[in-house]
């Protein structure tokens, strides 16, 4: 057994839900848990309080001459919701057929781990300088972290920013991530009047929100996939043609990733494959929409207001406060005559996309060569780590996405899982990073 | 203070909502109330047992040669959903400004308090025979009643049906409605995969239920109003000239109506005035509608699946079993490819005209008058009342519709209301029917 899983299991035990304040107190002690950790590992590490959940910094210098690495990563969850789809309980870790199950295996918990793990392993050999930030709020949105970073551009200065919040393209494949997708999301109140309708007294003559809702929805995208919002597309950079080559060469079949998330039939963009639309192209969806009676039963009334989320996923030059902007201008456009629109706005998360011949990433692509006897490939991602960008900026360090999870590890789901042999294997990588990137950095400087 | 209004306040007290499993016990108390009530008038009362709620069956007989009146109504009540936009509990009743708040206080608990006030004021003085069914599943389609009065016609016999569970047109204005309309209810449950996705990881290449959802919605009726199923307006009678005429007359304004229903602008069929498209024409009404998160925050969902109610109002001679299958179809004509629509039918009801000359209508008229000091307008009513064309075609009795509430009640929506004055002329009007019924029974005779 890997020395590092009992570790990892105790870690796996606290339930840090982040967005649930009942949980408060167990965020708290995910946080001091790693603090300890490194500790026990030579480090000095603090726990930085906000006005959320406290951030976990760490560092050890070993020298002046020497390149610094940033390790970034959450010690958050997401809650474990619907818990009675679980097979074992999400706090209870448990290993069946080489996997941990458990609440944060893959999503960060055990890929926060591999570091831990990795430095502790290293102890006095390590030969570069590493400082951790290891958040609290990464399932809610990062909110305390931007000005952590903001008001810390020294402290946290690096030669490179290393992240493993990521997943490997397939199994075996080792992966590096240099593409994230950006994000704006807003949220709709449309209201037609001042209450709830009979639908007999009043039907026929009288506005229904629900309709309206439906029909501002279907103005938003058209049956093909192409946001309909102005302006929407004027900043998106086209797909690279060697980016495009690089992807075609993947081992992905549409069938069986049809099978493996579960529907019917896969749509989207004309003109371009399934990955391309999920990693390189912008697009649209709602999240969420309610109006009148949704409960069992039939009852009549006509709908006063009705409520839609919706959110873009977007690729670079989009920006997501003009993104925002645009979609919120539209939804006053279609709003139909006789309704108000009460819009929000929340947080957005700009698209990133980083070199990916940069030092750090040619060091992290000899490491994973050395762990898993394989080069990696390199792969960009659908969803947005909001952080990522801010990193960029705040440090000017090139960003390096070295994840270990796998696409069926069930982020965000029940029973999530984390692979033993990508655990392993990340420690491997990990601690051939760090030995690497020492030497890269001397030659760097 | 009106010597019942203790009474109407005990009864409005009780929760009974029959939509909801969870106040089964609460609706069968009401329907202990009502019985032990008129119990106490000297009334035999039963409560007949269904699968569902209770009926309250009751009689009082003053003699063979008598004529006999049915009186029907109902004690269930809606949800009252959204409560938090209640001014005072729902099921705490409040007297402001000459006005019962409380759900059921207009549908129907206030109308029918209205009866058994008047009967145990008429007490030994009653010179008509009575027969009461109140029933505890109006709000839900009356689904066990429809059996009881086929399996009890010889019992249920009467020269007339008198039901007060309608509106008169407005403050002070007495009125008979003598038409209602039908109801088709239908719920889709629209699946286009397995389980939510995570938007940022799918987004852009896999079905979303949401918008489906939305473009089905959008698809069902055209921007003015005209319902897109196709056979729907096939058996639609016209509106009689002289019912135009008459309605025409009524003091009905626009702006008025507008303001007081609290809605922006009034829509609906071209060709036809407010009162004709709420009373004489057909529609379509989305009831409620749902997908993937509504609560708080911005959970970036893709949703599986979306669930939306919808609802025709219905004129002669539409049939409702008949749209619905024609509904059902369509539904499935337009679910999009990669979608499975799993559709819910529900109880239907007929629409109904009756004859506005029959003895017991004229009979209703002349009490109105001796109650408000006012002959009654004749009106038909949006709503369906759908347990009135089965008494009609059970019985072969003329029904007559002599209600109440006012068009501001709030029926089925927050701060439901019943005016008291309404409340104390409704009594006397009802006495006065059954008064001048016995006398217009005898020489019908």
């Amino acid at each position: 057994m890997n020395p590092h899983l009992e570790d990892l299991i105790a870690f796996l035990k606290i339930p840090s839900i982040s967005t649930d304040p009942a949980y408060k107190e167990e965020v708290a002690r995910a946080a001091r848990w790693v603090a300890d950790y490194l500790e026990g590992s030579g480090f000095f590490a603090e726990l930085v309080p906000t006005p959320g959940h406290p951030i976990v910094y760490a560092e050890r210098r070993v020298g002046r001459d020497r390149p610094t690495v940033l390790v970034y990563g959450h010690y958050d969850v997401q809650p474990p919701d619907p818990v009675e789809l679980w097979q074992t309980p999400p706090f209870e870790p448990a290993i069946r057929d080489g996997r941990i199950y458990a609440r944060g295996a893959s999503d960060d918990k055990g890929q926060v781990m591999i570091h831990l793990a990795a430095l502790r392993e290293l102890g006095d050999a390590l030969s570069v300088n590493v400082k951790l930030v290891i958040e609290g709020e990464e399932e809610i949105g990062s909110k305390h972290l931007f000005s952590f970073i903001e008001e810390n551009r020294a402290r946290l200065a690096a030669d490179a920013v290393l992240v493993s919040d990521t997943a490997m393209f397939a199994r075996g494949l080792p992966t590096l991530t240099y593409g994230l997708r950006g994000l704006s999301y807003l949220e709709v109140r449309l209201r037609g009047g001042r209450s709830d309708l009979h639908s007999g007294v009043h039907g026929g003559a009288v506005p229904n929100a629900a309709i309206a809702a439906a029909r501002m929805i279907a103005a938003l995208k058209t049956p093909e996939g192409w946001v309909k919002i102005p302006g929407f597309y004027d900043r998106v950079q086209p797909i690279e043609p060697e980016e495009r080559a690089m992807w075609r060469s993947l081992p992905f079949d549409e069938a069986a990733y049809r099978k493996e998330i579960g529907v019917n039939r896969l749509e989207g963009e004309p003109g371009y494959s399934v990955l391309e639309r999920r990693w390189a192209r912008p697009t649209l969806d709602v999240n969420g929409l309610s109006s009148g009676w949704t409960g069992p039963g039939s009852k009549t009334v006509i709908p006063a207001e009705a409520m839609f989320k919706f959110s873009m996923r977007l690729v670079p030059d989009q920006d997501p406060d003009e993104i925002s902007a645009l979609a919120e201008r539209y939804v006053r456009a279609i709003t139909p005559e006789g309704y108000e629109s009460e819009i929000r706005v929340y947080q957005g998360a700009r698209p990133v996309v980083v070199d990916r011949k940069s030092p750090p990433m040619r060091v992290a692509a000899k490491a994973l060569e050395e762990a898993f006897g394989q080069a990696p490939v390199f792969v960009r991602e659908g969803g947005s780590i909001p952080i990522v960008p801010a990193f960029m900026e705040a440090l000017g360090a090139p960003v390096v996405l070295m994840g270990f999870g796998l696409p069926d590890d069930n982020l965000h789901a029940p029973n999530e899982k984390f692979e033993l042999e990508n655990f392993e294997k990340g420690i491997a990588a990990a601690k051939a990073f760090y030995r690497l990137f020492a030497e890269e950095g001397k030659t760097q400087r």
